[in-house]
């Protein structure tokens, strides 16, 4: 069986497209006296964003932080303040979500869009098409580019157990607004960071065993663009990067990330790293299994000038260490990809360790 | 105004997924006395295609002939039939249209599914945005690759006084099968022909004024995909050219088709050749407007041992070369992408006229 691949509905790309957002929501628009939701990325709260935000009167701005990863407590309250909001609205829900921001607000956006129209807590739902009703209509708006969460049919959480996605066809954004001019303002390291996200989940895709033509034909061409931005200059690096994002993230549909990714989610959980950071710092010790990759990824940080983090393991215990690896361990898919079905043999729980151990 | 993208809803892409096809189209069947409509090209009379169909008892099968390029009459006259045999539904409508073949039969799977909804003739909807009512649930399996009718907004349709595509949202298919086996059997002239229309629909996108980076990153890799399918020999060819399709038709997302496909046109429907053929005997003769591009084109002539129908002019009267100047000249949007606004002043009819009579 191959999966059949739920798209975004609808994409909008070009320098200034978000000035189209107006005109787009108001397709959706159910009533006068009914609104949308904004999520925004609280470190727009400085800048014209807001002056730029199509609101209407009945809309709801709420400004989130995503100094965090995005957890299942926080998605859990976020949409019960705006249910509690949409009590005044005719069907008692928002006529949309959109999230702007990077990564974790889209990831935000999608959660809380899935949780006004599924009962419980957005724990229940963390894993495989676990989700039952459709969300209300919700877009994106990224602010960053590299992570692939424009496309990607899962919203990443952390959860009291663990870090997993909701993995869902109803997870896969209504609509997504590309506009290069919305990224082109994000500080430099997070810029690399993020970037590094779809670098490598691109070398994690084409050298991994789930591999067919449809996700090597997005995954080449993302890397290449990832090229042209990191180890290089010319015209329109914004406009690339964004779709070097778009076309990574589509590369996953019959692929899957590898054990960077794997690893990295056991550094997010245990440490509270970024998605983007954690790779890097994960990236950097797999030589043993991405060897052409993690050199290139190298010379990306020399050319960017940038200086990662290290000796994070000096001050953990013995029980956060092992907290990680059961973390990393959980990714069944990934390494399967990575390594084959045999996994298990190759990636002995001491192994996970002693990777971590030189981090 | 940047263009607000509608993407093909669900895409399968694998080799052997048709077999999938039984299963995508339960979810969509709504009661056991109603049906799907298949239209298949009837030249898969011959062979086993008919006993893998998954047909229903309340199905309707229809083999369609597309030895001419698809003609409102025709769509009309099928649209009628399958409403004729719909009057059997609970609905009086179908739950699906699916189009079994190359572009020709993919686009009349489009227009059907479009006419059952939406009133009078396939010609009153030539055009841009003219469509009022969505479609109803239509799905394609390509069995030839280039067109990038699988993923378009348009279906192209031969009227009494234009040839030119019903352009709409609706057009575009909610699901598409891409099996790389279906495309195995082609004929080799036709395989050539139709994969050219990719070809060559990338040289015009990436050397047009309308490109941007979204239709740049899917028009270089589709050309990648096309050189490593029509100028080597490796592994996946098919697989290879399927997404050489579908990268091509995102790729016109942002950009247009130029002067081949407006030449093509006016051979179409003066002279009846199909739209891949149409494309290769007129791209022949533009080495003014694309040099590279045409002696690339050459090269992939030579190797694949394709040799060009010549001296197509020579029985012509001259009205009937009149009128292939004017449906040339219908397709503004192309001219402009290919030469700028200024277009009309660098292409008079004449010139037009002298490129047809060379042919």
């Amino acid at each position: 069986m191959f999966r059949n691949f739920k798209q975004v509905t609808m994409v909008v790309f070009g320098r200034g497209c978000f000035n189209q957002l107006e005109d787009i929501l108001s397709q959706r628009r159910s009533a006068p006296d009914s609104g949308v939701v904004f999520l925004v990325d609280d470190v727009f709260k400085a800048g014209d964003l807001y002056q730029r935000l199509p609101l209407h009167d009945a809309d709801q701005l709420i400004w989130v932080n995503v100094d965090d990863e995005p957890k299942t407590t926080y998605v859990d309250q976020l949409a019960a303040t705006v249910k509690a909001q949409s009590a005044q609205y005719p069907q008692q829900l928002p006529d949309g979500v959109v999230g702007i921001g990077g990564g974790a607000t889209m990831d935000l956006a999608k959660a809380v869009a899935l949780m006004l129209t599924n009962p419980g807590s957005s724990t229940d739902y963390q894993g495989w098409d676990l989700i039952k009703n459709p969300a209300v209509y919700h877009a994106a708006v990224p602010t960053l580019s590299g992570t692939g969460a424009e496309v990607s049919r899962t919203t990443v959480l952390t959860g009291p157990e663990k870090k997993l996605g909701i993995n869902s066809d109803f997870t896969v954004f209504d609509q997504v607004v590309l506009d290069p001019e919305m990224i082109a303002g994000a500080p430099r390291e997070q810029r690399f960071y993020t970037g590094m996200d779809c670098y490598i989940h691109c070398i994690e895709s084409l050298t991994g065993t789930y591999l067919n033509s449809f996700s090597q034909s997005y995954g080449e061409k993302a890397l290449e663009l990832c090229r042209e931005v990191f180890l290089s200059q010319g015209p329109d690096q914004d406009d690339k990067l964004m779709m070097a994002s778009y076309f990574g993230g589509m590369s996953i549909a019959y692929s899957q990330v590898g054990v960077c990714h794997a690893m990295s989610y056991g550094l997010s959980f245990v440490l509270g790293l970024h998605h983007g950071i954690g790779n890097c710092i994960a990236f950097d010790y797999l030589e043993e299994f991405y060897g052409p990759g993690v050199r290139e990824f190298r010379r990306m940080l020399d050319r960017q000038e940038i200086v990662l983090p290290r000796n994070l393991m000096a001050d953990l215990s013995e029980e956060q260490i092992e907290k990680m690896v059961d973390v990393a361990l959980v990714l069944e898919p990934l390494w399967e990809n990575a390594l084959g079905s045999d996994w298990r043999r190759e990636m002995p729980r001491e192994r996970i360790r002693e990777l971590y151990l030189r981090m």
